[in-house]
């Protein structure tokens, strides 16, 4: 029998995971909740309802793993354990700072209700945490590095959309190839915040808005640029539409460590992901996990469990013999 | 109370287990097994006697983890059985198409005893496995690419030092830079055993060898040479000394996948390790693990296992909250 899988929240993450469950022999799409009016929302796969999310309760003997698609700010934090009480769940939940907190939450909801609820999977935190993970395990004596990009930050480019003059604009985040290289060859170089990446910026004016101003007034936001090289483009809707509406993202975990009687050997790990699209990278992650996630349930785990509590083989449809002679 | 190792061989693996044993806060080295005499073998570590390995019974309740240092020739397929019927033990057996056949003996032992018992933990098979599997359980659609290299093939270059007339000689496997380029960026290249690496040989000739007719044996030898260019460098032997005494090596894992609802979206997940010691760096990871072994064992697990089995939490010795806290 396949795997049944709920999606909660029919946006990019919502699609991406939609069109990953589609591609995995093992599992079924059995609904997609909303909180639009389920008329308005036209999916992709022929013959699965979309439901009102008021009446997920209804649903919880008929799908195994729900994936949340919801966003990490306001979403997540509520619907994750409120979820995590009628179904076995999974999220993407991406605020570093906040894991320890929703772990609890969702620990608990979770273990109240005898279900498994997965969180923050995805490539960062996710695909990145393992890497950090083992490299450290690996070579205690060391020096981490995480570099993002190229690729879109939602919330520079909304920074900079809000500023006044500004019709349109993206933001890439870009690692700075130097202080790559030296990473990568060993220099364990102390970076700072601008050695790191830069900033580039295109943008979109309204009429008459004031170029000089607004270049300004990004350069030096605090938080946001004021610490960064940045580059601003000024291009006009059409060039925006044509070369500025991907979302391509990807990053670079390093981890350079020591060996030997007198510390003389180094070693570099390097993680690199290079990414067409950041929603459905990380919904393939999802999928993979919800996969875990219905194993480690039929097993008899239950609580908040995240991508450091799963063994790889989990994420497999091949049995251990298979795996242990087709990739060890 | 720290974990006790024993150590079962005391050459560059055995060593540089010690090494790492020693650098983990968590573990202490109770004993070094050794086939040879055991006055004859001097160890870093004071006051941790070195015994001979037909007394190991003996040391069956005095340690946690045996870790075996043999090679995966005709070393390890015996003493891993054999072990796993004493102690919890690890090994880093690395002959591919053999792991189902040692699987099978090992687990026996091991169920048969009550023991957990690893195998082929390091970075190929190890690290360079695990990355196959998450990458390929994440990407099902894709195509599959591993390097070796810059580092010394053993098996190479001891088939050199066969050759009449050669008096010393070291191979390197170098991971050719247009076929890393071409995967790197997507083009899901099919390459040839000759496109994907050079063999690089340094040979010290006898007095009066034949320079040409030894390059000439190299480069047409079946199986080892003459399906890849083959470049052949005669040097003296206080060079030879000088510049290829070490043991680096590397290599890289890639896997390229396509997403989307027309497969249009590509991703490019690669690994890449670059190693100043290839024993050190095995024998970190071995060490990592055996703190796993001792984790599954005190859980109650028995039998075989190898890394697609482990929860990366268990290679740590912090907290799960610890590890949420400052590595997700």
């Amino acid at each position: 029998m396949k795997t049944r899988i709920g999606i909660l929240g029919y946006g990019n993450l919502g699609k991406g995971t939609e069109i990953a469950v589609a591609a995995a022999e093992d599992m079924e799409l059995a609904v997609v909740f909303t909180r639009r009016d389920p008329a308005t929302v036209k999916i992709l796969t022929d013959g699965v309802p979309v439901v009102k999310a008021d009446e997920m309760a209804a649903w919880a003997d008929k799908i195994d793993v729900l994936i949340l698609c919801g966003g990490s700010a306001t979403d997540l934090p509520v619907q994750t354990p409120q979820c995590a009480a009628l179904f076995n769940v999974i999220d993407s939940f991406d605020t570093h700072a906040r894991i320890p907190e929703h772990f609890a939450n969702v620990d608990q909801a979770a273990k109240e209700n005898g279900h498994v609820a997965m969180i923050s999977v995805g490539w960062d935190p996710g695909l990145f945490s393992l890497n950090r993970v083992y490299a450290n395990a690996i070579l205690p004596d060391g020096k981490d590095y995480t570099f993002w990009g190229k690729g879109v930050s939602q919330g520079h480019s909304d920074a900079v959309r809000r500023i006044p003059g500004v019709k349109n604009a993206k933001q890439y985040t870009i690692p700075v190839e130097k202080a790559l290289e030296a990473v990568r060859n060993g220099e364990d170089p102390e970076l700072t915040t601008r050695d790191k990446h830069l900033r580039e910026c295109f943008v979109v004016l309204q009429d008459g808005a004031d170029a000089a101003a607004v270049e300004k007034q990004i350069k030096e936001m605090p938080n946001y640029f004021a610490d960064y090289n940045t580059i601003v483009h000024f291009i006009d809707e059409d060039e925006f539409k044509a070369n500025h509406s991907g979302m391509a993202h990807g990053g670079f975990v390093f981890r350079s460590g020591k060996t030997g009687i007198n510390k003389e050997n180094k070693h570099i790990i390097e993680y690199r992901l290079t990414l067409d699209s950041n929603p459905e990278f990380t919904t393939s992650v999802l999928v993979a996990y919800a996969r875990a996630v219905k194993r480690m349930y039929d097993e008899g785990q239950r609580g908040c469990k995240t991508v450091l509590d799963v063994p790889p083989a989990y994420l497999c449809t091949q049995s251990g013999d298979e795996l242990r002679a087709h990739f060890l």
